[in-house]
């Protein structure tokens, strides 16, 4: 972890043991940095698993074998390596992922595929699979460790850990959730990627699973953006170990399909605002509310549009109420928009409507809004019912600091 | 213009004065900033006119007028006003327009669809009209300027004024080239808009005219970026006069065709790499050669992937040859891409070949070129024929400071 914590930070949640998930944490010694680097979670027998990974042509080993072992829907266990992200690193990163999968297939006396890896830190680097063997070694037999300690060992540039938890009856039976993540942009020499991984005791079939993970994903950390760019690593997996006994979900008739469904989607949204809320030199939390649109899918683009803007971004750091930043955003999306009938407001109040600036515009309680941690930019289209909502940071110097001010 | 002046200004060079055409600078007082901010340049009968325009849907009235009125291919007279974009100002902006194209055709006694009309500067007010009209009338009697006064008086946010010339023989007449545009970004509250105007006495069908003029865009201003962000007013006009006496050019049938094409690409070249060396905050100029893609529309938008990524501009910005975020903006161009064929160099030194880091990769040259002011950045997809090169700056404090040290 960073020594300077983001001003956006929250402290780490109240997490509940999951029946059936094991954390471990213990040091491999990928980098030099005194602190544990390689966290192992185990699953029990029956643990259904989905996944959502990055759509970066140029992606790690394990993503490609997470992305082909997701299918089969079963889990015994998380590897997740810490100060070397394995990216870029041909067939010598391969063996790698490979070695550790079957490493702990062979203590836990399961089928490879059902053991998942990632990787996040330097790329170009193959993975050492010496410190590999030795760290999976000690961490198969390590007492286990609690949430708050598996999220910082999961973190390389974060500056704070980051978790969340939800619950919900289905039936008669309380299923928990505790998920945790890490992420903060993608920087070198550590490429911060995210990934993000949620535990349930509830018991859930593979297929709804990855059903409920990827509409939650696209509400959630498909609208989230720090700078526009993506890791080669980006991975969400979703545990469900059966524990909690509940009759088992296979499709939203299922009875309390729907509260886990907005369970697991709560957790989610949750996960990618502290994404954002450490997003590097993030000083403030921006909310980009777009309603109007032709549809929901031309919502986001114009609100993604909005959200990696430079100059938009730039303007909130600086407490502007730059809607003429907002109107060029919306006008590059490439999406339908009709300048004359284009709405922009701060925090609830409306700036310019119609396309033309408001003559009673009060400013005043925009400055006040600006002034906060968390902002709120409302875009109204006036074409149709599309709607999305899409969360970002500010670009600040910090950002420059972090990502420039450094040589290799 | 700015009192901080670009590290990568050069100086205004020697533009000849182009038979048929006729600079004026006035001050309309648009902004109280005591120069003058408002250019009348007046064309012989016969000029022939060519443009391309923002893509941004949210654009200007002056850019709605001139897309539409370029269509019949003559120009008598160009009006600039600076200080005022008099975008995002509905009905009230766009009579200012025509306002300002009328009094200039009574005046010339031409069409006004023959007035072109362009306007940069703070949005949201509209143009004022009574400002508007003592401006036009006294720069229709003004004494003529040269171009670098012109170049000053189209500029807002620009740290130089940016000039381009050219020659080219058409059979054994000579024709010549005077070319000036402004730009540095897209900022508040002068939306720095990018306009280019470029001036010839060579006689040249319009439908040609627009032909050459629209390739010379494609390979040159469309593959600049200085921050991802496009102005609502974005707007460059070719003017041949005809007074050069040619054999007027029809198609690349016509003798000399090629060499004015090429003359024409070469201005466009030199006014695009302008813009980017006045990019905000820019410290140095970066070129993006993108080869073996599987086509070079494919090419070009890799490369703009690259040039758009804010973790590519801060490490050249930190001079740091980090070619790991190269390979991530390659990935996420959404372009087809192998990580297993991919080249990365810094240069003309490669850095990663094939999807792995070169094992006997020297850094000590590409360290050297990276302190430089030109960086070279060459990426190999290794599937085919397909390339492009774009251009951008580096990311640096400045461009924060400029575009968020600012309370409007």
């Amino acid at each position: 972890m960073s020594e300077a914590v983001s001003p956006l930070a929250s402290p780490f949640p109240a997490l509940p043991a999951i029946a059936g998930v094991t954390p471990r944490i213990v040091r491999a010694g990928y980098k030099d940095w005194g602190r544990c680097d390689l966290t192992y979670v185990e699953l029990i027998e029956g643990t259904a698993v989905a996944g959502v990974f990055t759509r970066n042509v140029c992606c790690s080993s394990e993503v490609e074998l997470g992305r082909q072992n997701v299918k089969q829907g079963k889990a015994r266990a998380l590897v997740v390596n810490a100060g070397n992200s394995n990216a870029f690193t041909g067939y010598r990163g391969r063996e790698a992922v490979e070695q550790i999968m079957e490493q702990v297939a062979d203590h836990l006396g399961c089928g490879r595929e059902e053991v998942f890896v990632s990787s996040t830190g330097v790329i170009g680097v193959p993975l050492p699979k010496d410190k590999a063997r030795a760290g999976v070694e000690a961490a198969l037999t390590a007492h286990p460790c609690g949430w708050e300690d598996a999220a910082r060992t999961i973190g390389t540039t974060d500056t704070f850990p980051k978790g969340a938890t939800a619950s919900a009856m289905i039936g008669d039976v309380k299923v928990h959730f505790s998920a945790i993540i890490k992420g903060s942009g993608m920087i070198a020499p550590d490429m911060a990627t995210m990934l993000g991984y949620v535990f349930t005791d509830a018991a859930v079939d593979p297929a709804f699973l990855q059903q409920c993970l990827s509409a939650s994903a696209d509400a959630t950390f498909n609208c989230i953006t720090v700078d526009s760019d993506t890791s080669t690593s980006d991975t969400v997996l979703a545990f469900a170990t059966g524990a909690a006994g509940n009759a088992p979900l296979v499709s939203f008739e299922s009875a309390g399909a729907d509260a886990f469904a907005a369970a697991l989607q709560s957790v989610c949204r949750e996960l990618a605002h502290l994404v954002v809320k450490d997003g590097e030199g993030a000083q403030k939390f921006i909310e980009v509310a777009v309603t109007g649109a032709v549809s929901d899918a031309s919502a986001r683009k114009v609100g993604l549009a909005i959200a990696n803007s430079p100059l938009v971004k730039t303007a909130i750091a600086g407490e502007d109420a730059n809607w003429g930043r907002v109107v060029m955003a919306v006008g590059k999306a490439g999406e339908p928009a009709d300048r004359d009938r284009l709405s922009i407001g701060f925090g609830g109040v409306w700036a310019a409507k119609d396309g033309q600036p408001l003559a009673d515009y009060d400013e005043a309680p925009v400055a006040a809004h600006l002034k906060g941690r968390e902002v709120r930019i409302s875009v109204d289209l006036g074409l149709g019912q599309g709607r999305a909502t899409v969360w970002t940071c500010d670009l600040t110097h910090g950002y420059i600091s972090i990502n420039a001010d450094y040589r290799s």
